[in-house]
């Protein structure tokens, strides 16, 4: 094995260097960084075919389509190591005889902790969704009735100055904390949401500094005026509780319990951040139904029946929770929080008549969404991927610059533009007489009219939309009863500035939602559709709000291309359900019109990261590869019982995590050992001082709890941290012990696809292939092992290249 | 593999006597059902461990629990032998090169198709859907009409007697159908269709008689009074039609299309018929999301993201359909279908506010639903079986007296019970002046008060429930603002009479869905919680009606045990948003409660079917058996070129589907060949004369459409039927050709959870065991195969009695 160890060490020095240059303000995470951990996959690089790939790992994103291959991702603005989850039933010795001994008590304990889990993970999602309203409310609250005082006593430029100065302020704290303490929480955090449930896991995508800035920074970014929602990051922080929950606390934190220390694999850690994902929907819009399928329809990768369940009480949680919050802010305990609270968009009570005419206009704006959708997809990609490619290779603040100064670019727009709108009257048929000197009464939460510079009794369309929060424009958009309230100039103007700043600011180093961008887009449009479809629908027609709904339907649609529970979500949203029809048609347009451009823009972020994602189904030219074209070389067995020191030797030259242990001499395949289960053993000091010794069951003091995986991104001890004594080096491991010893296998002639459709379904980590004829005494009784990135379409293609035609 | 002889012919025997035992209308069946076919296990007798397993065949449930092992299950009336389908992709010489040949045109053709196939589907379910609800409303309004002008001038009796003949008559040619035409088409098809999309196929369960005889039947018995619904019904026929047009229509009655036979494997027409029971759904409810969501909670056990969006599309469709129909029946031209049309209760705009204090009569609703559902699905089984055991034993006609029987019964007591009622003045309040000698006035569709005997001006409120249609009464009871309208007495005797005649009806040979009866017991006992929670909470209380639904939601908990279908099909329905969270919760709490009992009513009676459903996850005792222990028998093998003579004497002695193929005189696994394929090869007479012959590629004259798979229930040519010379016996036949050579295996140490977890994922009909330790010229290579029915827990028991504990 000796002829692996200089590329491997070459190999691993220059990760630790790309480490060192990212990982500033990260340096509490730098020893679990700095080990070597990942690499399942077989030495590729000794046949050479391979290393123009792996030289390239120093250049970061200008050329997106080869970072898949490698063992390492984006997570927020570094590069990552990457591990595969393991969802695979490992049956040795001693889980065996741990599956013997459990007691009733035990299991009953299990269920009550799942259930304690989800609900206290409902609790803490619903109240944290419900801080970070507040939080926003108040902050951009004070922040308007500030410059709005301003703007009458000092004019145009130092109200600009405080609007402006306040947003890149707090544009800048969030942008800090994102890229010098977790870099990991920049963005929405749906792709890594996502390839966490695809069995990808990363460091700190879930840790709790992670967490923290999610949260501080979404407050930040979204109160700071910035063209982004707090629903992706909703999400992101509803998984980080579930998978901090999952793990028992936080240890670095001192921040652990015991008896919360029960999931002791993947697979129960995989449903509790798939509830999580659900929570964060349903305290984001207040849509328990809606945060189900979102969870099932878009993040998870593997759905079991029991969750559908357990997701829907954890929403259910969540929605209580949120009400009594607001039951408790009606009070006005809340400061500018008001009443109303969370986005809720009222459409009740709208005419909901409409026959095959409004099909017309439905089609219309499910095209105009899909392209528009596909459109941004594919504009916001290739500017992440540029100042990816440029930003990376200078100082990290570069980020922080680009973030504020943005947000100036946001602020300069939004103040500027509405400044040189023209005036109108306040709309007398909605207000009566109105008082001299009043502004334009807001009726409700909808319809929020902004003075602006105008005068008393006129109000300013423009400012009505960009001078707002985003959830107060989305509501005004969405207001009904309102027709004529924009001009058509107008709802023009501001669709073309909110889709410039949402293509430019989703990816920057801040954490920022794209439902909120997608939605205020949409509405911006379907208003105006719904404008001109007025005088040609006559008295039958439906209202501009019910038209922006559709509108935010198509857009979020062809972006995203979710179906159902998209439509569930506005459904929940604007609590009509009459609109149900339009919304799905609407939908099934923009959905269809997008996915014949490009993919959904979740889709296209977990790509541009790196996850390596298995997709649902093999792509068609696996159908002509067999697995054993597939796998690049011999894998590294060990012998039932191995001498210490070889063990150790090759866990310091290679990166594998799993090996094939043979038994008499390479006749058959004893089965399959994994690193970490080595580990331990050699950690706990288990060793045999003769060949011929074993362990019994008796004499061993290790317990199934010793071998239970830690949580998420936690890495294991590095093999470079063990030390023993040249006599212990003599001694022997008894591997037999350890082994799994009926790993998933599969004949080397069985097709990659088929191949993959095993290793998807099952969420393996490892895949043995076996030959064919087995030739005893004449070669090995396992031909390699597959994993999760030699089903990479790009990894396959540059060692087929004749698949791409 | 003589030994075998005696024991199968001895089987097959017994299997011919019962099927002309119980098959008399359905001739048209016999050759299908008397071949024998299905017999994936390995040949158990044996051993002698399962002698008495096989003797017992004849009896038919009066003991439910073995009813699982064998290769037969109840459908409708009847015993069926059943097969597995299988969702493997095959790879042999033949597919391989017909994926190398398929042109971009064929799969933009296949995409096409899949679409056009779910727009078909829709507009068929809706059609039909459409075309059960008018018909019903028809013939129900007419006897109504009829029976209330009897009543007035001929009196009791008389009226009486039109009343219970009219019904007696219409469950007569309902049930005539069911038992004579389609055995098949009984109960409320939900069971068949969970077992065939979890991989069980039995015979005529998606046949075009059984469609037709579901349809007729259930206009007949819902029209008939019966407490039934047409929900469940609706379900078995959209699965009906989507299994027919998977197959590209029907042979028998002539009715293909050749361009409509391009789906040929099990896998497509599994996401058919998974788009059909979503169709069927939002067909009976107009809901469209609700039918997906049930799709997916209740009926599949495997579930793909694009089959989400593609079951979508079809909901969609059938809601337009839905819609149009409904638009032309408003200008009168459906008869007495009337306006409102399907059942849609709206309880809009009903007060929404609720605080804490109504979390307790929830809480205590859920409690009853869970209580008085789990209660029905024992009392019901109970019921099925003993009449089951009785019934079966005699002639099939009892069947139909056995539901003419309970139409009487129903008859009667709808009609005398609320005849001793006492008549109510109309509620003044409502009314305002009443003209002398009107009836009370109908408001809108909600609120249908009923004369009955009473004189003008006043009403009966127990005819209101009884003397109506279940649609009708489920709408009184829904109704909004109507406090009042019944008396407490009223409604216990309602409940009493409905749970007792639902708790018989379900299961007796007529099309009947279960949702209905679930409605309307829950809806009672709900509005009876409302009237007393009335005084208590005062002012605040909510409404009765909202009240009746939420008891109507416990109800379908507590039996059926879904949750996110039942809560959204139950908004649609009632087009109420705000009632989200109250009924979220109160399915919550009767599905916890319901649980603690016993198991889903539909669970309960695929069971009692017995279809050898596969859960989705392995019990847990199967961690304690090896995959080894779970055979019974080393398998029949075939060498890869085998005599002809050989070959048909196998197939004629077994029953089983699969035999491995072992190359170089055993010593290694060549592959699994079907014996739908060796039959192919057998009936287009691909001999070989000499044994060193081989065919090659253009030697042969088979395509892969040759070895496509017949649809559903559709049985292959049996070999009794092929005859060959002595001297074609002579000749060989080369298996490699059709020999699927990467079967998925595991090794026969692997736990029985382990390799069910593997067989229940992937869908697979036949799993290979090998040994650990190739013993080359000593052993064979493979120890044998695992089929659905050694994972049937009562299988596993019988022949492991000490993991009874």
């Amino acid at each position: 094995m000796d002829h692996y160890q200089g590329d491997h060490h070459h190999q691993q020095h220059d990760l630790h260097e790309q480490h060192r240059h990212h990982h500033h303000g990260n340096e509490s995470d730098a020893e679990a960084l700095t080990s070597p951990h990942d690499s399942t996959s077989s030495p590729r690089d000794k046949h050479g075919l391979h290393t123009p790939l792996l030289q390239r790992k120093n250049t970061l994103l200008p050329e997106a389509s080869y970072s898949v291959e490698k063992h390492q991702a984006m997570v927020g603005a570094n590069v990552c190591p990457i591990e595969s989850l393991d969802y695979e039933l490992i049956e040795n010795e001693l889980f065996r005889q741990d599956w013997r001994s459990r007691t009733k008590h035990e299991i009953l304990q299990y269920v009550f902790l799942k259930w304690t889990f989800v609900f206290l993970l409902g609790v803490m999602t619903a109240l944290i969704g419900f801080g970070i309203n507040m939080a926003v409310e108040n902050i951009a609250g004070a922040k308007f009735l500030a410059v709005t005082k301003f703007m009458s006593t000092r004019g145009f430029v130092a109200s600009f100055l405080l609007y402006a100065g306040s947003n890149a302020v707090l544009i800048l704290l969030g942008s800090m904390l994102c890229v010098y303490v977790s870099p990991a929480a920049a963005g929405s955090g749906i792709p890594e949401v996502k390839a966490y449930l695809n069995g990808v896991d990363a460091p700190n995508i879930f840790s709790p500094q992670t967490l923290l800035v999610k949260v501080l920074g979404c407050i930040c970014t979204v109160s700071g005026g910035l063209i982004v929602g707090k629903e992706g990051p909703l999400v992101h922080v509803g998984s980080c509780l579930a998978s901090i929950l999952g793990q028992g606390g936080s240890k670095k934190y001192h921040l652990t319990w015991k008896w919360l220390r029960h999931f002791k694999n993947d697979r129960d850690r995989r449903d509790l951040v798939t509830c999580g994902s659900a929570a964060g929907v349903a305290a984001a819009f207040r849509a328990p139904v809606g945060g189900v399928l979102f969870a099932l329809e878009e993040v998870t990768s593997w759905w079991r029946g029991p969750l559908l369940w357990r997701a829907f009480f954890t929403t259910a949680v969540v929605l209580v929770v949120l009400r009594t919050g607001m039951a408790w802010c009606k009070g006005g305990a809340c400061g500018l929080f008001g009443e109303g609270g969370l986005i809720i968009f009222d459409v009740e009570g709208v005419k909901s008549e409409y026959g095959l005419l409004e099909l017309f206009p439905v089609i219309v704006l499910g095209i105009i969404g899909g392209v528009l959708g596909s459109l941004f997809n594919s504009l916001n990609s290739k500017i992440v991927v540029f100042f990816g490619g440029v930003l990376n290779k200078r100082w990290p603040s570069a980020k922080v610059v680009q973030a504020v100064l943005i947000a100036l670019l946001t602020a300069t727009i939004s103040f500027v533009v509405p400044w040189f709108a023209e005036c109108r009257p306040c709309p007398e048929h909605k207000v009566g007489v109105l008082p001299i000197g009043a502004e334009c009464p807001t009726h409700g939460r909808a319809a929020n009219f902004k003075g602006f510079h105008c005068p008393p009794g006129t109000y300013n369309d423009l400012a009505n939309l960009f001078f707002n929060t985003n959830d107060d424009a989305t509501r005004n958009l969405f207001s009904i009863g309102t027709g004529g309230e924009f001009r058509k100039s107008s709802l023009l103007i501001y669709l073309a500035c909110s889709y410039f700043l949402a293509v430019i600011t989703y990816g920057i180093a801040v954490p920022s939602g794209l439902f909120v961008p997608a939605i205020l887009c949409g509405a911006t449009y379907g208003r105006l559709v719904g404008m001109l479809m007025g005088p040609i629908a006559g008295e039958d027609s439906l209202d501009e709000g019910v038209y922006a709904l559709l509108g935010a339907a198509s857009f979020l649609g062809g972006s995203m291309r979710m179906t159902v529970s998209l439509c569930i979500i506005l459904l929940e949203l604007t609590n009509n359900l009459r609109m149900l029809p339009l919304i799905m048609f609407v939908l099934l347009v923009s959905k269809t019109v997008g996915d014949s451009f490009n993919d959904a823009v979740f889709d296209i972020h977990v790509f541009l990261k790196g996850f390596p994602f298995l997709d649902a189904h093999p792509e068609p030219f696996m159908r002509h590869l067999t697995a054993k074209e597939a796998i690049s070389g011999p894998p590294i067995t060990f012998k039932t019982v191995e001498k210490v020191g070889t063990v150790v030797d090759v866990l310091k030259t290679t990166r594998h995590n799993a090996f094939p242990v043979l038994e008499e001499n390479g006749a058959y395949l004893c089965g399959l050992v994994l690193r970490s289960h080595i580990m331990v053993l050699l950690e706990k000091r288990e060793f045999l001082p003769r060949l011929d010794d074993s362990y019994d069951a008796e004499g061993i003091r290790l317990s199934s709890a010793d071998f239970a995986k830690p949580g998420s991104g936690k890495n294991l001890k590095s093999i470079g941290d063990l030390h023993f004594s040249a006599e212990v080096q003599e001694m022997f491991l008894d591997l037999r012990f350890v082994t799994n010893t009926s790993p998933y296998t599969v004949v080397e002639t069985m097709s990659l696809a088929k191949a993959f459709t095993l290793f998807r379904q099952l969420g393996l980590r490892h895949l043995c292939v076996i030959p064919r004829k087995p030739r005893p005494n004449e070669g090995s009784p396992i031909v390699g092992l597959l994993t999760r990135h030699d089903f990479m379409p790009g990894y396959l293609h540059e060692m087929h290249p004749h698949l791409r035609s």
